[in-house]
C-alpha cells in the first residue's frame, strides 16, 4: 500500500505542476502582444481585428486556411529602398567587380560615369542606361553562379549611410507582422518589382519567406548541357516585369489565388491592392508611409523611388489602412531594439 | 480519504486506457503499409528507402524538410492521357458549345472538320490548328471566367471510353505517393506541359496539391479595370510552354529550388529528371511505362501521344526508377478499388 500511496502523491504532484505550467503558459500567451513593436494606434487596431475575424471558425468572416493568401511588397514595404533601391547598389558594385574584365567600359557609357563614382551621370541614360548595367551585371551567368553572387554580396555589403548590412535593414514591425500573420495559419508572399532571383537566395532567412513564395521580376532563362551536366543560364532578354500592373498578373501565376492581405508602399502597389480589393468577403489592404526622416526617411507623392500619390489617394478614399512609420512604428529597424 | 482513493484508482484506470491505446495506434501505425496499391517490388522499394534516407536524421543522406521538394508531372503520371490529352478533348467540347456564336465555323478549318465529328482532320492541319483551337477556346474571357468554364467541364464531362469524370481517372497508387511523400514532409509540386489555369481549380480537391503549387504551360493575361472593377483578362499570346526544356526553366521561376523527388512519363518529362539528378545529394527520377493495354493504355516510343523513348534510354542507363503499371499497380483508378 505503501508504495502505492507514493505513486499516487507522485502522480498528484505531477499533475500539479502540469497543470501551473499550462495555466502560465496560458497566461504568457494571452498576456504577449504579437506586434511589440507597433504602437497602439488605428493601423494596429486594424490589422489586429482583420486577423482575429477571419481566424475565428464563429465569425461570418471567417477564411478557411488555405485561402489564406498574403502578399507583401518588399523595396519600401519590408526594407529600406533609399537612396536607391538596393538592388540597383548591388548592380552598381558588380560593374566595379567586373571592369577589370571589360577595359572598353572606360570609353563607353553608362559604365564610364559610374566607375568615374558619378552614379547620377550614369543613369542620365534613363530606362536604356538602367537596362544595360541590369543586363550586363544579370546575364549571361548560370542561375547557380548568380545565387553565389547575390549571396556573397548579400552577407558582406553594407548600406553607404548607416553602415548596416542591407539585411539589418529591415522593419522590425514588418517582421513581427509577416510572424504573427504565419501563426494564425497565413502563407506569406512576396510580390515585389524587384529581381526574384535576386530576393530568394535570403528571403527565408531574413523573412521566413521560401523562394517557392517570392514572385518578381525577371529575365529568362535556358536550359543547357554543358558538359552533359545540366545548367540554366541567364540570357539577357526580359522575361517579367511585376509592377503595377504586372502585380495583379504575377500573383494569378505565381499563386493562383486572390490575396486577402496584401501590403505595399507606393503606386507600384496600387493595382495589387485593388486585385486584393476586388475579392468577396474581408480584405486587408496596407500602405507602409514612409513618415519618419530622423529614423529612415520621409517621401511621398515627389520622391522618384517609391512614388506614393495615387495609391495614397485611394487608400484615403476607401479606407486602406495607412502607416505612419513615425508614428505608428516604435522601432524601425532590428538593431535598434533595446 | 476514501474520495482520494476512488480518484486514485481512476486515474491509473484512465492511464493504463491511454497506455493500451498508445500500443495499440503504434502498431496500427507500423503496420500500415503507406502504398497498398503498389505490388512488392524494385519500384516500391526505391521508393520507400529513399524516403526513410532522407527523413533519417542521422543518415549522412539526410534532407531538411524545406528542401523535401518533389515535381509530378500530369499527363500520363497523375491521370491518363488517352485517346489525346484530356485538355484537348475540353477544348473540343467548347468548340461545340461555342459553335452557335460562330456560324462562320462550319466553313473553316480546323472548325468545320470538328463540328463534323472529324477530330483527325481537324488535327491535320498541326501545330497552327491545335492553336488555333486553345487560342478561340482559352482566350478572350476573365480568368475568373475561365476558371467557372473548367470547374463546370470537370464537374459533368465523360470520358468516351472508360465513362468515368476525368477525375476520376487519376492513378490510385499515384495518389498515395503523393500522400505518403507529404506525410514525410515533402512539398508536392505538379510541372506539367498542360495549362496551369486548366489544372488549378481542381487539383488541390484531386490531388492535394493547392493552386500555387502547380507549375503549367500558359498563355499571357492583361489587367483591366472594368466598369471601375479589376479584371485579368487572357490574351491570345503564348506566355510560357512547361514542356521539356521548359520544364527546369518552369520550376527554377516558379520554385526557386531544386526537386530531390520528380516523376514523369514520356520525353517531355527528360529534363526535369536530368535537373533533378544532377543536384548534390540523393535523389530519386522516376517514369511511369504504361504497359497495361488492359486496364489502361499501352504505349512508348512510337506513341503520339506520351512518347517515352528517349527518357527511357537513359532510364535504363542511369538507373532511373522505371514503374511498370502492370506489374507494380494492384489497381490503376480509385474506383477499381474493392
Amino acid at each position: 500500500m505503501k508504495s502505492d500511496r507514493s505513486y499516487f502523491r507522485l502522480s498528484r504532484v505531477v499533475a500539479l505542476v502540469l497543470c501551473a505550467l499550462l495555466f502560465a503558459v496560458a497566461a504568457a500567451y494571452a498576456q504577449t502582444d504579437p506586434l511589440p513593436s507597433w504602437n497602439d494606434g488605428a493601423a494596429k487596431k486594424h490589422i489586429v481585428e482583420f486577423v482575429a475575424k477571419v481566424t475565428n471558425e464563429g465569425s461570418p468572416d471567417f477564411v478557411p486556411i488555405t485561402e489564406r493568401i498574403a502578399t507583401f511588397d518588399n523595396d519600401g514595404t519590408l526594407w529600406s529602398e533609399q537612396p536607391m533601391y538596393f538592388q540597383m547598389i548591388f548592380a552598381l558594385d558588380r560593374v566595379k567587380a567586373l571592369a577589370p574584365q571589360h577595359p572598353e567600359w572606360k570609353t563607353m557609357q553608362p559604365f564610364a560615369s559610374l566607375l568615374k563614382g558619378d552614379v547620377k551621370g550614369a543613369l542620365a541614360g534613363g530606362e536604356k542606361a538602367i537596362a544595360e548595367i541590369v543586363m550586363v551585371t544579370h546575364a549571361g551567368m548560370t542561375t547557380a553562379d548568380f545565387e553565389k553572387i547575390v549571396k556573397d554580396w548579400i552577407a558582406t555589403a553594407r548600406h553607404p549611410k548607416t553602415k548596416h548590412l542591407y539585411t539589418e535593414m529591415v522593419y522590425q514591425p514588418m517582421l513581427e507582422l509577416l510572424t504573427y500573420l504565419r501563426a494564425n495559419g497565413f502563407k506569406t508572399f512576396i510580390v515585389s518589382g524587384g529581381g526574384i532571383e535576386f530576393m530568394r537566395p535570403w528571403t527565408e532567412k531574413v523573412y521566413g519567406i521560401p523562394p517557392e513564395q517570392v514572385v518578381g521580376s525577371s529575365i529568362k532563362t535556358k536550359f543547357e548541357l554543358r558538359d552533359g551536366k545540366p545548367v540554366l543560364v541567364r540570357l539577357a532578354e526580359l522575361n517579367f516585369i511585376d509592377d503595377k500592373t504586372g502585380k495583379p498578373v504575377g500573383i494569378n501565376e505565381h499563386i493562383g489565388r486572390r490575396p486577402i492581405f496584401a501590403f505595399g508602399n507606393s503606386d507600384g502597389d496600387q493595382q495589387m491592392l485593388e486585385w486584393t480589393a476586388a475579392g468577396s468577403g474581408m480584405r486587408f489592404m496596407g500602405l507602409v508611409h514612409h513618415t519618419d526622416a530622423e529614423r529612415e526617411w520621409a517621401y511621398d507623392r515627389k520622391s522618384h523611388i517609391g512614388t506614393l500619390d495615387k495609391a495614397l489617394d485611394e487608400a484615403q478614399a476607401k479606407g486602406w489602412t495607412v502607416v505612419d512609420m513615425k508614428n505608428d512604428w516604435k522601432v524601425i529597424f532590428p538593431f535598434e531594439k533595446k
